[in-house]
């Protein structure tokens, strides 16, 4: 496997990641400690029932419903009220297993609970694996507002166990190749043109991913590191999540995440080529490989305007200008301020018609 | 007035403190700047009309009730929807006013929404403008817990204004005073026996107030600054409080913390002195200043069971040990772990007999 590495934080010091292939021996060791108080997703109870044998026999331990409708603050309060019941201490360390929505709540709790309590992480999910387990960040729902709550609180350690993968869908690998990709589309790596390449045998054979998880971490921490509060160049991994996610957003979440993320890049990179950032040539090259990961989506004169709208209401605009990541090719993202006007609705239903599949 | 000066913190950097007697104009300063949105403590929409005209009519302003029944999260979740009917944004400053309760709930929403908002402060109670304004400390209860959730969000600003402190009742100004001399008692600064000298005075003129206050926060400051995240150090601000919370817990907060700490300050010194770490002329010193701001409450074989068991709840205990500052005088207070033993309740209810009023 892989060598563990250091993230560095202003929240709570480093903290570290590492790879293993070995989780009962991992999850038995904590299980001993008795400040351990493992919360996992209720999803992996049966999957893995023999890996987390010795944490059930030791019932301290809760399943939570990490579904998306749950990453709300009140769920977490319920979560809090469990981990009562089991006489959570301020000294405890809280051990997450589970995915994105397991590491948001756990995440929140962990910065709330007595001011701040430890955690660790077992990513299960491979878009948890390869970008959202480092970076400090949880998000939390709040009424109809998608992660409008959260806090920056890193976990002290993660485990990537590589088990985890082989009972993935194959919708979730999808989603997470397209993280990947973005990572590795804003740093010249050439990981992108290997996952091109290889991109149906990724998909079958799920031990080629950790090499590629662990160079997209590689890529993030640097980063993260200058930038762990997401004020300047942390901005760059917005590149093809402006588009993404008001994809997301009007399509009500229908389109895997890291999918939505890669039709992004390709209207970021179809908007780049417009203005002379990028050749023709550099746009099909990337293009060539994020085709393998598109799914059906078109932006048409019906839905333009609400598609625009989804747009308008992103974070890092600027007025009426809308913050996002052009590129200049391969490992040159740069942030850019689009005015919104006719001129840009135009270009996005020429992409829609020239490159939507 | 005195000089305005600079606390470092970790969590988003150095924050000020200035002391001001015109809030009107400062008000109407930051009413005019459109990123402004305050929330304010409902009991000083009558009192302070003048004051906060200014903000009244620039309709970007929410009265809360600052209740103890609201400093939960429930509460804040309902003041962020009241904030979002307001358009609040990530650039916004939150300017909060009123006393420790508003400030909690303002920290609070103030680290979690959308990761972090800028927020400021005008302490409107003593307790606030000596004690909590500083620090970083948030804290919400949590159902039946006090306290139990918190975060560590200090505002960029906070502005002491002396004109609060004529509307306060006697009892705050007494709350205030008692915590006040825990700050004086940690650090031999002469002031605690200034307060015992003038302590009517001072309850009758509101504008010796602030000399106070301005050494209460620099005692803190320097403490805060080595240990913001209460980790060590900070511990000694413990005086007094491991006994006081008690006794707030188990008479149902009906006596005023800082009135509490003082009858924790005493007992912290009486257990001092049996322990020969002070004598009876440094306990009699102490006491002829905390006796002025002490009110009755009786330790007795019928509740010092109760007590006991209020005792043991305290975070900072380590197994059945009680984790509390006693001291060597004033100056010089130090933690020590006692055994709850029947010698401890013994020594408590000697205390009650001899010292309580």
């Amino acid at each position: 496997m892989f060598n563990s590495f250091k993230v560095k934080s202003a929240v709570r010091g480093d903290y570290s990641v590492h790879f293993t292939e070995d989780l009962k021996t991992i999850l038995a060791a904590k299980a001993a400690v008795p400040t351990s108080l493992f919360v996992i997703d209720e999803k992996l109870k049966l999957l893995f029932s023999d890996e987390l044998k010795s944490i059930i026999e030791g019932e301290r331990c809760i399943f939570i419903n990490s579904d998306e409708s749950n990453k709300t603050i009140d769920y977490s309060q319920e979560v809090i009220r469990m981990m009562i019941g089991l006489n959570v201490r301020k000294n405890d360390s809280i051990v997450a297993i589970g995915g994105g929505i397991t590491q948001d709540i756990v995440a929140f709790i962990s910065s709330i609970l007595y001011r701040g309590v430890n955690w660790e992480f077992f990513p299960s999910t491979l878009l948890a694996q390869c970008d959202s387990c480092i970076g400090s960040k949880s998000s939390i729902n709040f009424d109809q507002f998608k992660n409008l709550v959260g806090t920056f609180c890193p976990p002290s350690d993660i485990y990537i166990y590589s088990g985890f993968l082989e009972t993935l869908t194959t919708s979730e690998i999808r989603s997470g190749i397209g993280e990947m990709l973005h990572y590795f589309f804003t740093e010249d790596s050439k990981l992108a043109a290997q996952i091109g390449e290889r991109f149906d045998e990724l998909l079958e054979n799920r031990t080629l991913l950790p090499y590629f998880i662990n160079n997209s971490l590689r890529i993030k921490k640097k980063i993260i590191e200058i930038d762990e509060f997401d004020t300047s160049t942390r901005h760059i991994f917005n590149y093809g999540h402006t588009f993404g996610h008001a994809i997301e957003a009007i399509t009500d979440y229908a389109i895997p995440h890291g999918q939505a993320i890669c039709i992004g890049m390709n209207i970021a990179n179809y908007i780049s080529l417009t203005r002379g950032m990028i050749s023709t040539e550099q746009f099909n090259e990337m293009y060539a490989i994020l085709v393998k990961n598109i799914p059906p989506f078109r932006i048409m004169e019906k839905n333009i305007e609400i598609y625009c709208q989804a747009l308008a209401r992103d974070k890092k605009n600027k007025g009426n200008q809308l913050g996002c990541i052009l590129t200049y090719g391969q490992g040159k993202v740069e942030k850019t301020f689009l005015e919104m006007d006719d001129h840009f609705r135009k270009t996005l239903l020429d992409y829609s018609i020239k490159f939507s599949v």
